[in-house]
């Protein structure tokens, strides 16, 4: 392998570029270094590179969501070897701290998300994966790369979303936000069985997508029917979605959860916040609802593979894009600008 | 309304007949009394025909599987008023006793499971329904009888099975017995989110009607792979399956189901068994499985309905023989044996 | 009987006042009438007497928390008879509806908590008891009536906060106030089998009794410590509480109920809220936190009255003031002002 | 250190013996070699003793419940380092194999049982840890040896029992075996807040301990009592134990398990079985059960160690004799046939 790689490394707010590195090297025994051959660019990414999260260094490499090849492991890697196809974890876990054992990987004490943020992350070449030995899933024979790239991050957060929602069957989900998260929440909310998966967005093709393609079984457009609780109450005898899953990181639609679910149900959020939100403490002390939090563990991707193998789960309509590392630059200006009809922008390996 | 009704009777083992019996009259103050206008025979029917329930009085009218109009309710029914088409709960529930509050309905003390074997039941012209309030529900516009006919009886006793198997997203399922109460679990596991449902039977047939209708995604004849659980397990990366379903009440498929599960996994029993069966325990101590058991609660029959409307269960394919209460005891041979591939046997109003 | 009786009766805000008013009679089938033997002036009578819940109407006779004995009984009253000695449920509860069946008894369409608030209550020498067969439970021989004075409010709030709080054991817990709520969450989280309850409070005097009589393991004083979160951290190998029980109600205590617990922790809100607050969503969308909130569903009056008699749980700690219903406006006065050290202003049977 | 060691070596069937051996040495890079000073025999051993576990290999070093001090530390241990005086899980776990991350430790691929089974034991001077990042707990300050000595193994075994037991606040709870393994399940049965906790036991004496010294609150002895299942419903109003716990592993006390709990609740089997037992699915198939059973997970050793630490939990009462490695013979004799009133012998360090 040659000693440098061509990476896109953030230098500070606004200043992001393709560059030459060196090559990533194994430093601890269960280390693992990966050739990376299909990634994507996330909304965070996107907050990293307007500089909404300064506590990423200048000279990292942006990147967290990605599948590729071993080309090499440290001497504690057990269960995956040189050649092996893999799917990553975004969320880095040992298996063994406090949090880990309590299934809270995305507390990890020596891990968590760090790819593209405390660590070099995927949008190079190579990256070097810690803690192999737990985030790192075979791709099975018969599925395409595209196919799983997705469980290492927004299926997985979708998945979290849901999951913490406790939804059971029969129930009502409506889910705000018709984004790739959103709509990721909307396809992994169907394995517990909901009578309905409502979408709420503003932005009607999203709406109108996810409907024809039975990711959603409708969708609410705030910017029509005035009051969305109230439209969801009419549909669910007066009494509101048994679960709700903010998928946006705003205010309006933060307050639309809050008030769209019933007494009794659960607010799921996974949109990412920059704001304090106000909760009407005066009115909730007396609902009875639960209100879930949090980064994706990421701890259900073999699950997620299996589900995917056998056409449970389909993500490639999240797919509108496709370039080559060369060309990463735009996919910035495209996905971050919500140009384009984008829902998701894959890079594809260097072309030389 | 005339004084007597037109009844199937037991008299005793072998001994059924359509009798003129006296009308059934409100008791308690929550009491209904519903006219069945669409009701089944069950398999339990059959074994309380054959002698094999001897707590069954002589005189007792059978049935407990159906759906009718209120014709008449106490001063405490609150939930329900004349007139209403209503689908009825095979078990009697108060919600106030030790184990309706604990969601074990099917021990309420003053309900259970009670029509057609403790108090009179449904195949008949008119039955009286105890604690109306909690075991009756209006069936919505749009949904004709059929649609919810099993909702009070088999599709609960199906959701029942997979509800006490804990199934989680990507399990794999495997369902011993593929008549009407194993494919209403097979049905309903579908709610948790498998990513593989087995079918296992020794009747080609059934097993190749549940995969062509999606009913199960795989089906497993004993007679024809040697040893069922080595074939789950070698689906299954050599550990088995997560959840197993017996649905059978014998002792090849209690076996199967208990050799077939992985270590941690869950059996859920709903075979009604006739005889004590063994359990390995000096093999099964170190394996960490669960097995759960018991009459079904019959307490999500609203979600059922739910699902039902909303197009995410359909369980028409079950019906395959319809006849008036006059033929019934057709009916019992019909179903009762098996034959002509009947796998529900619907009986609908008496032809005068 | 005769056909008044002396009852506490709300007039407008500031206004309450004994009064002789008409015996209360039964209404529904399911309705009891008690004879108020023991009762308690709640934090939430002093709310509705200074005005604070303008939705009850003058005229209304106020008090939920109470023991007594059943004088009368609807027909269709199954599981008490006249001359029972009773603890009575302050959530009024069917068992039917759409939230009794899923357990939040707190919002029965029929009921939730509706004594002293939207009909009469028990501050009063006899009380109408609605659906009485889920919300009166007989106290056993052996108990007086103040060993289970609490069971149907506080003590029942205490669990009901803990319960939402999902302790496991090992756990420590955080108890945000430490008045007789916050007492009874501390009391009944030690069934959870926590390493640790600390009580949390600025009076010191509270604290001390807590910690002396074995309810709390530790006080903290906001006063002293500086910042609560981080004395809670320094005793958890800094991460915080695995729960925090919030029973106050104010910003300071909604506050560090938020920052003390760890992430992937549980916040249950059980304090009344007389203003919204605000949630540090920037930083706690990535904490993986739970916040649960609402009204006690007081479903386990059973499982608390047994605990007493096993002499496993005991809140005659709480009472320090006690007087005839004659007096009950010093009551007021005494414990709403948090007067002459008042835990619990218990009254007495009026006195001719 | 020296070239060999002092070890209790098994050569076969009712042949065992002190031997010197060769010291352990680091095999894998989360390995730990740690000096044993305090160790155990447990019933277990007893079993292989007599030849019961014919898969153990002659040669083998027995013992798997210890403590000790860390003397070496493969380059991937990360949790621990030489001269930390640990307690070591007897379930060996990697925390990242389909099982582990299931929280089913006991069936780790890589690890589980394998002390003084699979892999030499700790009846010896030195013993070789495997994967030690996740079984091997540092002891803290103010606790001895002994305190903690039962937490690697009958002390999680007792809290798998109960956890599996899912006991709920107000509970009764029944544990049918009063030997050391019965005694921990009481133990940490409290930390779920039963009501009442039922010894049943032949040996009065045991019984009358576990009263005295509060570990349980009452004793049934089968021998006095006639049918255990009666007296238990006689003191539970009729229904039965909510959960019952076996930790014996014979029939009398599997049958009165499954016949002492009430419908609904769960039978937890902890007792080491040796052969088939019979399950009355002719009326159990009705009953609403859950029968769990396992090997021992000993995923809570963390929290059962600080549990003590704060006098949660106290565990002393199980030593009854102490001896030198060099008497571990008369150990056998005396622990294995249930002399002198032995509970639990412990093995203090060889004395040259």
């Amino acid at each position: 392998m040659a000693d440098t790689m061509k990476a896109l490394v953030y230098r500070g707010p606004e200043k992001i570029g393709l560059e030459d590195v060196p090559m990533p090297k194994i430093i601890e025994p269960d280390d693992a270094i990966v050739k990376v051959t299909t990634s994507t660019i996330c909304g965070t990414d996107i907050h990293i590179w307007h500089g909404g999260m300064p506590e990423v260094e200048p000279g990292r490499i942006i990147g967290h969501e990605f599948v590729g090849e071993v080309v090499e492991v440290g001497p504690a890697v057990r269960n995956n070897k040189v050649g092996d196809k893999v799917a990553v974890s975004c969320v880095t876990q040992c298996g063994e701290c406090f949090y880990c054992v309590r299934g809270v990987y995305s507390h990890c004490t020596t891990g968590s998300w760090i790819f593209g943020y405390m660590i070099d992350g995927c949008q190079a070449e190579y990256v070097r994966v810690p803690h192999a030995n737990l985030g790192m899933f075979t791709i099975p024979d018969g599925l395409t790369e595209e196919d799983v790239l997705f469980v290492g991050d927004i299926l997985s957060t979708g998945y979290f979303g849901s999951e913490q929602g406790r939804i059971e069957p029969g129930d009502t989900v409506a889910v705000m936000g018709g984004g790739p998260v959103g709509m990721c929440a909307m396809t992994t909310a169907r394995l517990w069985g909901p009578a309905e998966i409502i979408a709420v967005d503003i932005n009607q093709e999203r709406l109108d997508f996810a409907v024809k393609n039975g990711i959603a079984d409708v969708g609410i457009n705030p910017q029509k029917v005035g009051n969305v609780g109230d439209a969801i109450r009419e549909r669910t005898g007066g009494r509101g979605a048994d679960v709700t899953i903010e998928a946006n990181g705003f205010k309006p639609t933060f307050d639309m959860a809050v008030d769209s679910v019933r007494p009794g149900g659960t607010i799921s959020l996974i949109g990412v916040f920059e704001k304090p939100q106000e909760l009407a403490m005066n009115t909730l002390w007396i609902k009875n609802i639960r209100i879930s939090m949090g980064l994706v563990n990421a701890n259900r991707i073999p699950e997620l593979i299996k589900l995917i193998q056998r056409g449970k789960i389909d993500t490639n309509y999240l797919i509108t894009h496709r370039a080559p590392l060369n060309d990463i630059l735009k996919g910035y200006d495209v996905f971050g600008g919500k140009k384009d009809g984008c829902l998701k922008w894959v890079v594809t390996p260097y072309v030389k």
